[in-house]
């Protein structure tokens, strides 16, 4: 088995796609994209050897990105993220993939390889681990990220972490995986070059192409382009901002954003949120506080975590004297401090969301705070990051929320670093990945106007089973995949019936009716009584409430004299004699649940 | 009593504002806003008339705008818009003005005027005509739209409704009103001057300035600054794009957008979606398909109604021979037509989101289709759209729907257009309206950038009870104002009590715990039976259910040996145990209802 570097043991005769008049016609029309040597095959019989790529999230979706790949017997994982509820999914905290496929094949997996540390990527590593023991291969922040996730669930301890190094090669059954450097917004983030028997594939996990990053250098373009000279089978690349044309900026416009800013807050408090695990946006706010003579403090439960580990970890580095907690904030004048927050997003229990609610025990925004919010609303957000400018706007304070100032740039490549991407890896098949629908079409049609030939770009689904071989790209039977909901501590006890009460429920409550009855006779012993939820305020509307009741009565009394005993039957009449009561009053339809309880009524129970 | 233009019987000693050196330093600083002399003042023993204004809506919000004019005793309403609930408020159809203090009022109430159509505007009129009777005072097609809405609750029949007409005063009480022509996204928008003995107060309804519109004119910028010259006691000026600087584009940018798109879509079927009272757009759109020889129809009940009516009015022309039902549509081939529908904000049971799930009845969406959405997502809709565009595409349409292209423009005012209301109506107070408290905030910013002192600026809120005279501006005792949800026919029988149960059903569901107990032992006769909802699916977890049985089992004896004969102790005692189980099982809290139902063991009850 051979390495892109080693390059041994194949026969010589590398085939060209494409051969001939029409592929110089193609071209010459599309100049972007030029055709190269293939990299050769190992002769099997004739037989090309087909690898299997099967995700099993992030595709149709933003989140939980998961993709196994099996090439001769065996599989690896690239990440294993989540993906939060949307807001159909009532009550729900989080959303994983379906393990199934994972369990079915648990004996193939030689691994389980992350590209960086963000949710989406390695939120249900724990809940993988709960079912399966697998090494998990990550860089080194990466790994103290899903340690502290392990910890909570008592899986540290029994879990191998293998620490990766970009361009140290690792041997996992017939796979060798080169991690490459890639830019993102958190530090040590990786795409991973995955050379098989049946040739090389490239996940580029998320990245930008950020020429003047903070820390750690550009994208590693030149070892993509060595892959690409050498033929690369297909690639998986981040489709998020497929919509966006052009760059994504440099991460240093923001500190010149951010630096202006700190000057036009002259003698204010600066209050700053952004996402705890930019680590770079972090440790730039810090450089400017403290060429400002200002002291920092952290906020939020996962800024506290992460920005510790990073220093412990040697991503971050403040200065002796600088840290100060956010208890002694009080005693610094308001032009002394900067307070590094969470809360960016809006969400309902952020330190900023607190700030915005005055119910943050150590921080009162007011007249004497500017604040900056140095992210973008991730769509779906904006409702609620809008009620927190709101609030610290009526508190008085100085509100930084809009793009116009250069307070936040993506970590995600627009269209001309997707094309780059592109160009330097030079795949025979492109599968983009990672995003809704609309974007993954927009990312194919991007790499289709650099020639590519459609019929070699797949717009694959979660639980498709991708079979590439240096002849073909086809789609095999499709495999287990899905969305695992998470509510509290159960893990997919919560399924389409349950939801459809809930949102039932929360649309117009519910009405219970309670009768006791006689079980000879049907006679009602005790009832009906009606208590209702979510449904009116019952002390202002105690006509309706009577007259329902009084429906439930001569329901209950016709069915006594129509000698009605099977139980179901009277409970049915009595929810729909309800229901419509209730709907020609009111036009609503609460959940009605009619519940009787049989008594001998000669008191011998 | 004087009107503006009539300008009699007063005083001829006009008075300016902020005299002597310290206005002409101001002048200085702020070229951009000069001072002029003031409209006279009726002497009425020196003292000024002071004027009120109670905004009852649309202030800290967007949406169910509502003002209340008092001056002299007399009154007048400007809008009665309506809102539509946020993702808190579940269940809720609408949210409409508390008309407390208009009920307090009535009988000085002269008359309700309408700057326009829309729902933020026109939406409450039918629960305040319920109340109370009112002449409506209306352009053309806003009254055209408000009579559809009255009639659906019976209420046209005995609603007495006045047209108006740009520049033709009103009379009503000691107020004379004159409309004033305004660009919109609907036609027939006016702005109102409203001359009271306290001065003349500039009222703009939701406005923005387009040069070239597609009829009826730019924005009466003449009227407007006649009042200025004449003097403005106090500007009332849309917010909602206050956070946008430069121009709203023209509605004509859109024309030459859609054109472009019409020849890119060749030989495929159109359908393009858009906000049914954007009557000129729709009017564009089909001027288009008449030049392309294409038929037109309409989709979406809203689309067909207004559509109807703004023919009717002859606010719509469509040539001969053009329009076609949508049931014809399938007669044509695909390059024939082009169906103009609803949708554009990704409602959810609106005919382009119908068309996404393959549900419409009459339309079949796939690869021959160019659907353009000719709208922008207005703030918490983004996901909705998403969603629909995502189902287009994968149906095999080409979708546009991207702010790349031009096919929108806002129908607000951005910032240049603000100043430009600010500098040619020269008010002396400023309240910034219809905005969230940020919009509202930065419109104030704008104002005082212009040179208007921060002490003439109000950012009043719903409820406000601004005094205004031509010496001061100040706050009285606030007016009842708030939010009343209306939920099917109730009408404000849903408050926070329910709100909060509908959350807490949403998120965790409920379990109700019934037992008939006998009423002088309290030994249970029948049960506990647990029903559960929206809680998990049972079928799969019957040892949690039964261990929740066994717990409430286990409650009710202990009540029985500890003779606890208080059933509301007894359900307390339920309700705990029951919780505490739950949670260290599943670590959720759905809502526990105990009922208990009392029967004398005797059988005699």
């Amino acid at each position: 088995m051979a390495t892109a570097k080693e390059n041994t043991g194949n026969p010589a005769g590398a085939r060209r796609d494409n051969p001939g008049a029409d592929n110089r016609a193609q071209q010459r029309r599309r100049p972007m994209y030029t055709r190269r040597p293939r990299r050769p095959q190992p002769a099997k019989g004739g037989a090309a050897v087909p690898i299997h790529i099967y995700p099993l999230g992030g595709l149709g979706e933003v989140g939980k990105n998961m993709t196994v790949y099996e090439c001769c017997g065996d599989m690896i994982i690239v990440d294993c993220g989540l993906v939060f509820p949307d807001s159909e999914m009532y009550g729900i905290d989080m959303v994983i993939p379906d393990f199934t496929f994972v369990l079915q094949n648990k004996d193939k997996i030689k691994g389980l390889l992350i590209t960086h540390g963000h949710e989406d990527h390695i939120g249900s590593i724990p809940y993988l681990l709960q079912k399966l023991d697998l090494p998990v291969y990550g860089t080194k922040l990466t790994l103290g990220l899903i340690r502290n996730k392990l910890e909570e669930f008592n899986l540290a301890g029994r879990t191998r972490f293998v620490e990766i190094v970009p361009k140290q090669k690792i041997r996992l059954g017939c796979f060798t995986v080169e991690p490459i450097h890639v830019n993102h917004s958190i530090p040590d983030a990786v795409g991973f070059a995955i050379d098989s028997p049946a040739g090389v594939i490239i996940q580029t996990g998320d990245f930008k192409i950020d020429y003047t990053p903070l820390a750690c250098g550009p994208t590693d373009l030149t070892t993509l382009a060595e892959y690409g000279r050498r033929g690369v089978l297909a690639l998986l690349s981040d489709s998020t901002n497929a919509e966006r044309p052009g760059f994504t900026a440099t991460e240093q416009k923001v500190a010149a954003g951010v630096h202006n800013l700190f000057t036009q807050a002259r003698n204010k408090r600066i209050i700053i949120a952004t996402f705890a695990s930019n680590i770079y946006r972090i440790q730039q706010i810090i450089e400017l506080a403290v060429q400002e003579g200002r002291k920092v403090a952290f906020s939020g439960r996962s800024m506290v975590n992460n920005t510790a580990m990073a220093q412990e970890l040697g991503y971050m580095h403040i200065p002796e004297g600088t840290l100060i907690s956010v208890d002694e904030l009080n005693r610094y004048a308001p032009e002394e401090v900067v307070l590094i927050t969470t809360g960016s997003q809006g969400e309902p229990l952020s330190a900023l969301s607190r700030m915005a609610s005055c119910s943050h025990r150590q921080v009162r925004v007011g007249p004497g705070d500017f604040i900056i919010i140095s992210a973008n609303p991730i769509p779906g957000n904006e409702k609620s990051v809008t009620k927190i400018v709101n609030g610290l706007l009526l508190l008085g304070a100085e509100v930084i929320y809009e793009s116009m100032y250069d307070v936040h740039v993506s970590g995600h490549a627009c269209q001309e670093e997707q094309k780059l991407m592109l160009t330097l890896t030079r795949p025979k098949y492109f599968l983009p990945v990672h995003g809704e629908y609309k974007q993954l079409k927009k990312h194919a049609l991007t790499a289709a106007s650099l020639g590519i030939p459609h019929s070699n770009i797949l717009i694959a689904e979660n639980g498709s089973n991708v079979i590439l071989t240096q002849d073909e790209i086809k789609l095999g039977d499709p495999v287990t995949a899905g969305a695992v909901m998470v509510d509290g501590l159960g893990v997919g006890d919560v399924g389409n019936v349950v939801l459809r009460d809930r949102k039932h429920l929360s649309e117009d409550g519910l009405v219970i009716i309670v009768a006791t009855v006689d079980s000879r006779t049907g006679k009602v012993l005790a009832g009906p009584d009606l208590v209702s939820r979510g449904f009116v305020y019952v002390r202002e509307n105690e006509s309706l409430m009577d007259g329902a009741q009084s429906t439930v009565e001569m329901t209950l009394n016709r069915c006594v004299e129509e000698r009605v005993r099977d139980w179901n039957s009277v409970k049915t009449r009595m929810r729909e004699a309800l229901s419509s009561y209730i709907y020609r009053r009111t036009k609503r339809s609460p959940m009605i649940l009619p519940v009787l309880m049989e008594v001998n009524g000669s008191g011998k129970v």
